[in-house]
This record gives structure tokens, sequence and C-alpha cells, in this order.
């Protein structure tokens, strides 16, 4: 499904990764703010959390569209391309582990090479589109697991991109230095604030968040350090 | 499809590109008589001669297997990537144009970012079967149409999936400063040689290759400049 809202011309283009998540959430709020039109990528990948992560987009692109703002929103089926991958993250692996972030467990949850196949997906889009950039929600609290998240890949990966376009694309990420407390303030303060009780976290395959893996802990702890109340529903919390 | 042949232990394995074309063929050529474990990927990305290049590769394929070459295909349908660019290549694209390699017409072959997708895809089979190397087929005639096969490119692309793979995964291309003609006489010292007479250049959607795409001049040029002739048929020569 492609959604159509009015073109307005003359604005900057922006190709986003958008997961249903927190960050990818504030990221495109943030764009919509500063007067981007914004094409939204979502992934069917094969993990466990995919139907909820994508029932959560759809529903953030519909406040957004219902608020008049210029965004697309683009699918991508691409879960063959991690039939050979071991991870728990996939419909194919074990247990998602419990536990804050920053335990080996979660270690567990990587997927090899996911997010420079989603790079490579929008930054090919961008081209076709003629968008001079794309921009992701990647923060400071995934560093520590996933290689792919780190402030060294995204510049390896802004020059490979800047290149494979013939110098027209560029990326770019506003949080990467962030964390998740951080974010979720830029988030409430614009205007309109970006729809959290809309946004999907948890990595398990069920309606209510576990509020127990390590994607809900941090969450949980970005909510606390504000003395903010998480408005989603946990199955306990 | 996967072909498994027997597994032999202690050899390096390599996930390679293998488009059905002269210069990847070569490539596995060349890395099965290094003694590699070779992982070929193809693609169905749209364009008019995926069909052809796809029975190309299979056979090259085949070749090998009844050889007894430890090799594996996996094949991946990536289609809706690019169902945004607009391309010559593509069905969805005007006419192939015809002529020198290095006319300007030839520009409207690019596909925006498919050799990062294909690479970001390869990389993450390598990642899944702890393979530490993809290498790619590029050669030094590519590098005046295609940004996506410049040794500039190529620099940035090792990069990324090096620090995508939390440093597990390098980029090869042997054949990114030879021209097409170097390419052909590594394949035909080869024992056994490269399969030539099964490869597939032609851009067109046509049995025969056309012999005037910029693909198909250059293929003629390199074996016209060892004073062979090509193997394969053509529609006119």
């Amino acid at each position: 499904m492609v959604v159509v809202t009015q073109k307005r011309s003359g604005m900057k283009k922006v190709v986003i990764g958008l997961s249903g998540g927190m960050d990818s959430a504030t990221l495109l709020g943030y764009l919509l703010d500063q007067g981007a039109e914004v094409h939204c990528c979502s992934f069917n990948y094969g993990s466990k959390h995919n139907k909820w992560e994508l029932e959560a987009a759809e529903s953030i692109i519909d406040y957004y569209i219902e608020r008049d703002f210029p965004i697309y929103w683009h699918k991508y089926d691409i879960e063959q391309m991690f039939r050979k991958a071991s991870s728990a993250l996939l419909t194919s692996g074990g247990e998602i582990p419990e536990g804050h972030y920053k335990a080996d467990s979660m270690k567990q949850t990587v997927v090899p090479g996911r997010n420079l196949i989603f790079a490579s997906i929008m930054a090919s889009l961008a081209g076709a589109l003629s968008a001079e950039e794309i921009a992701l929600g990647v923060h400071a609290g995934d560093h520590y697991i996933y290689p792919d998240c780190r402030p060294e890949f995204i510049k390896a990966l802004d020059q490979v991109i800047f290149l494979s376009s013939d110098k027209t694309v560029q990326v770019t990420t506003p949080f990467v230095y962030k964390t998740k407390a951080d974010i979720l303030l830029v988030g409430y303060r614009l205007n309109p604030s970006v729809p959290y009780p809309m946004t999907r976290t948890c990595y398990k395959d069920q309606e209510f968040a576990c509020g127990k893996c390590g994607s809900c802990v941090e969450r949980l702890e970005a909510f606390a350090e504000h003395g903010l109340d998480d408005p989603i529903n946990y199955e306990t919390k």
C-alpha cells in the first residue's frame, strides 16, 4: 500500500525507515515538523514482532495523514533475505531474551546485516524519487549490542550511499548520540506530539508488550526518567 | 532452489554475486580454482534480461557441480525494491540503448542503488553462514557509467560491510582494475575453463544476444582483442 497525500512543491524529500517503534515515530514527527515530505519505508523481515510493528506503523501514518502532513508509505517484504540467519528476533529463532539491553544475552537478537539492507533499499528509493536524504532513527542505546547502529557504521553508510548514488543521496541520523529518554522529550515537545500510545517497542509476538525484554526495559526506563507513565498496555509492569 | 554438494571442512567460504555474465562466471571459476567453497547469489530484480541471466547462472552452476566443486546457489526475488526506479534495464523502462558503453545513452541503464542492495544481501548471508568474504565481479569497464562499480565505491562498501558485520566480513573485487579482455584471459587459463558458451551478457529480452547494446559491444571487443571467436549465438555480429 502506498499512501499518497497532497504534494507540496519545493519541500525537502526524505526517505526514512519507520519500524513503528518510538525512535522512528519521533524521527517522522521531527522531519514533518521541519517541513519535509517524508517517504516512510517499513519492512516485513520475518521478526517475531513484525506483525505488531507494521500495525503500529500504519496507525502512526494514519495519525499524520489525518493532520494533512505530506507522507507516503512504502512497504517491503524481505523475509527471504534472512532465511539463513540465526537470531532470536526472527520467527525461526529461539526465545526472546529478557533483561537489560546491555546484557550479553541480548546479542542473540542481532540480525546479521539487517540495517545495511534496510538502508540500501531506502537509498535506492531515494535515488528513484530524487530525494537527497535518507534518515535513520538509530540512537545511542543501540550501540552496545548492534554493530549496525554505531556511529562509525553510520559514517561508513553515509559514504557508501553517497558514492553509490553518484553523490546525490546522504544519510542523516539526528538521534545517533541521543538516549531514548532524550528522544522522548523531542517527540513530546512537537506539535502535534508524536503518538506514543500507537508505538510498538516489544520484541515478543504478543498483543501487549511484555515489559521484560531489553527493548521494553529501555522504553520503560526512558518514560521513568521523565516521571512519565508509558501510555501503552503491558502484560506486566 | 539451493544446491548442496559435499561439504569439505577447512575451506574458505566466499559469497559471490553470480549474474550469469562473463565477469561473475570468471570470478566463480577463479575462486573455485583457489579451493574456496562458493555461495553464489543470483537476483531477480526485474531487468529485461533477468530470465536469460538466471538460466545462464543455473547452467554455470550445473557445469561446476558436475565437476564436483563445492558450490551453493541462493536465489532472491527482489523485483519489488525497484518498483519506483526508472531505468532502461528494467522491464518497466524504455528501450535498451545501442552503441558503445562509454556513450552517454548507456546511463539510462543505471538502476539506482542496485549493487549496494545486492552486496548488502550477500553480506547478510555471509554473516549467517560465518563466511569471511564476499566477492564481486565488477571490472574497470563498468566505472565510467556505473557509480556503484567504481573503486571508491568498493572501498566504502568494504568499510560499511566490515563494520556492519562486527568486523567479520570483507569485500574483495579481484577484477576491479581489469578490463573484460583481461578477465577473459583469466577464465580461459583456468582448468576447467570458465564455460563462456553458457554465459549471458546482452541486456535485451531475447534469446540470442543483440550484439548492439553496450554490454554486447564490450563483450565482443574483449573476444576480438584476443583474436577469439565469441562462442555464443548472436542475432547479428
